[in-house]
């Protein structure tokens, strides 16, 4: 209760605005002497002023030295990441004698005979940045703060390493302790953690090398999804997360309701839900007057605006109330479904295959460090297996290839379902007896993509709404865009963790999305 | 009930894959004659036969004349959009002479004494197709059904246009209606319909100016976003939709749950709802174990990304259970979160006030016809208020300038406000009595971004929960990032639809969101 007032200042909160009226007027704000946007761009201040003088000329020159990099990075942000440092091809070899400063995580600290060697990790890149320090160096008293998982900044002239391990290392001049870490307490040593342990410790996973190669992964495969798309003239369109849709069913739908919010201590009693005569409870006293859920699927919505738009896109969370524990389903997991207007089921196999091909080769041409560490310690040759030859005749032998084959090697495109299996709005095809459906199955992951071409036709749709036994009356909305300039179009759906662990090799979807929620487990 | 069948056969099926148990190994599938992969890229079809013959020879000479569009379209999608046709610097000039084919859905039909005017949009672009018919015309015989909101293929040739209106017309030498559209029950007519009404049919209103241009420049404004974080090395994060964390409040929450799913027909049941002895609802046999909610904001999330990736930004849905039933409020809308590590307040608005610098200008560059549009009929000058310089100084007179000049023009950022109206994650300030926090206000929307310095140290946000009567026990994982190498940092929240607002003039913010989610209504 008392976290309610926490959670309501996070809120974009409109009363503020009123400066007249609130109480913000009256107060003498302690207002930036210059123009607050000219000086937040033009005389910005680092966050550590003992520190900025020796640290921001130095990272300025590296930033003039390393071209593009350095124009992104003195844009707003003088911060110097260690992937600016080995990021490019010669690993850093170019900077060798430049002095600059790096911040980051440690993530070992190992005393030698003359020197230390300190592992520095800011998750720009897997590659930490390797300082060393001797006992001259500035900040040497406080060497016993330095250890793993501690926050420092270091500064210091790029030396070339001795080392096979990387190209260049760090000669420290200067360390500075910026936040400690109790090494008799901190979860994560560096003895390998297993990653059942570390879904106990989501806060501080990515500090992992497994889990920070997950998470830069799994931001270029959306970045590269968002490209492709955007390339070949889709439009983001954001479907509703919450609907009262009678289109969704209630089977393994989340309720999503304010009727339990009036919560006395202790929990919420039963006989303060608001009900009917008849003892049900009655949701027209509830947030949206009706029964409402999370979206399963963005689709239908989607349909609408291609039958606009021609050519969008979703990207977003969906979710299953199903109680499955397994590796292999998220109570909460994002997709992305494209929708094609004027397109049939050959168009959306090409969407789908293009789609693929284009998001497999972003992350192995923009990722290829973390994708390394894939194939060395996760899934050996994952990268031969993402790099495969496409394409099967499945002419004979089609059970056989889908079983061996496609499990052992190549994508498969499974297409022309019984209509009996599929959904009420898959086209019929002209046999009467199968949908243009289609499933893209991958290796390890099975399933990773299904689609369809929709039935555009106002009275096969309706037949099939009949069929299934479905209130024509709730898909209004759905069936008008078959009466008002309909057209055959198709699309299909992906999940994206599946995509994350069919690019990664991770076994376990848990380990494929930030914080997963399943049965029993919505922490953090 | 029914339509858990329909909703069950969305999501991704895996026990489809199980091919040598389920019903699919049995079943003779129609398998495709060569390669499916191979195929679905090489030897596709068009969605129409009978207009692929004549249709798609133009349309890759059109491909091939206007270069990078013409790779995109080719890839693996031969439909040519009005977009590629008239969205050049030429408008279509040098396509003169040239056949094509275009497909869409009818604006308006004019007929006139010898020629009919028919205009066609795809979505793809504001602009439409002029197409001109003459009675010779192939197909002009269904003239009468090419009636407003029909869709429509039309094969001609590109002519220079007599009217002002546009560079180029279709001289049409084939129509085919794909899909009529009643004209007496349309809803959308060619006569102005105010968007209180269209929000009543949210599926068919991005068929109109308004909203096509409204869901383009908001596409691009996500896309934007994406863009300008990735470009400065920034990591998206999907932050949590549900949580059952103690750390957020129920007061604006909304529940998640599956207790009130088993319903019976006509609703569920209060008496089936689990209860405890002393008639609470007994969370434990709710889908979390614990009372869950739906997120207020990724923020505390994000943290802990910062905390290992350095920077981080979450772009999903958030909600507020809010009984709001304003212009300004949703339910559930899209918030942009950037959380920078090694940042103070300075890096923050730096950061903030470059990425609305980029996205401003990206619109203004790449959705050059939709802001004119914008500009001439929604909101009179908005592009010169995009364009105006921003910085003012607020040394004087602070007050009128918030009131007025803020809201009469130009953007304005307040900070380090008192700290009992603010949250307890925000850094407290050396003076004991204010805490690092920004606000950025913009004309007519207000409060566009809010951020802040966070707390890093461990001592100083233990007092400040303490001081809020919050548990500290439900933050454990956050103060953790306090204890294990806590680095000063900053971020700020925005939210997506009243950038939306801010770029296109929309009044409402009902109108900046596909389908928007009020008090009463979650409807679509």
């Amino acid at each position: 209760m008392a976290a309610a007032a926490a959670a309501r200042l996070l809120r974009l909160a409109p009363r503020r605005l009123q400066v007249k009226t609130s109480p913000l007027a009256a107060l003498s704000f302690p207002l930036p002497r210059t123009a607050p946007l000219a000086a937040a761009s033009g005389r910005r201040q680092s966050f550590c002023a003992a520190a900025q003088a020796s640290a921001d000329a130095p990272a300025a020159a590296v930033a003039a030295a390393t071209g593009p990099v350095g124009e992104a990075v003195g844009e707003f942000r003088k911060r110097l990441r260690v992937a600016d440092v080995k990021g490019g091809e010669d690993e850093g070899a170019a900077l060798v004698g430049k002095e600059l400063a790096v911040r980051g995580w440690v993530r070992t600290c190992r005393a030698q005979r003359t020197v230390t060697f300190v592992e520095v990790n800011d998750g720009s890149c897997l590659s930490n940045m390797q300082c060393v320090l001797t006992p001259d160096t500035e900040g040497y008293d406080q060497i016993d703060s330095v250890t793993t998982g501690a926050s420092v900044l270091v500064e210091g002239v790029v030396a070339s390493s001795q080392g096979g391990k990387q190209k260049v290392e760090l000669k420290v001049s200067k360390i500075t302790v910026i936040g400690k870490s109790d090494p008799t307490s901190f979860p994560i040593q560096k003895k390998r953690a297993s990653r059942e342990f570390l879904r106990t410790v989501a806060h501080l996973r990515p500090r992992t090398n497994t889990f920070g190669a997950v998470t830069r992964v799994r931001n270029a495969l959306a970045y590269a999804t968002h490209k492709f798309f955007q390339d070949n003239g889709f439009v983001w369109v954001s479907s509703p997360i919450i609907t009262a849709s009678d289109c969704e069913g209630a089977g393994e739908q989340f309720y999503v309701t304010t009727l339990l919010s009036n919560s006395a201590e202790g929990g919420s009693l039963l006989k303060d839900i608001p009900a009917t005569k008849d003892g049900r409870v009655d949701w027209s006293q509830d947030f949206f007057c009706k029964p409402a859920f999370l979206t399963v699927s963005g689709q239908l919505n989607g349909e609408t605006y291609a039958s606009a738009l021609s050519d969008i896109y979703t990207f977003g969370p969906t979710f299953r109330a199903e109680n499955s524990n397994t590796a292999r389903h998220l109570a909460e997991f994002w997709m992305i479904e494209p929708e094609l207007a004027f397109a049939d089921l050959n168009d959306d196999m090409a969407c789908a295959t293009a789609y693929l091909q284009y998001v497999v080769k972003y992350i192995i041409e923009n990722c290829k460090e973390d994708m390394d560490f894939f194939n060395t310690w996760v899934e050996k040759g994952i990268i031969d297996r993402l790099n495969v030859k496409w394409g099967l005749d499945l002419q004979s032998e089609h059970e056989r290839y889908i079983t061996e084959v496609a499990f052992g090697g190549r994508p498969v495109i499974i297409r022309d379902y019984p209509k009996e299996i599929k959904a009420f709005y898959m086209r019929q095809n002209d046999d009467g007896k199968t949908v243009a459906a289609m499933d893209l199955l991958v290796p390890r992951v099975g399933e990773l993509i299904g689609g369809s071409q929709r039935e555009e036709r106002l009275d096969h749709l309706e037949a099939r709404l009949d069929e299934q036994n479905l209130n024509k009356e709730s898909y209004w909305w759905y069936l008008d865009l078959r009466r008002y300039g309909s057209v055959p179009h198709a699309g299909f759906g992906l999940g994206f963790e599946r995509l994350v662990q069919f690019a990664t090799g991770i076994d376990n979807i848990r380990d494929a999305i930030p914080f997963p929620r399943v049965p029993g487990s919505a922490e953090f």
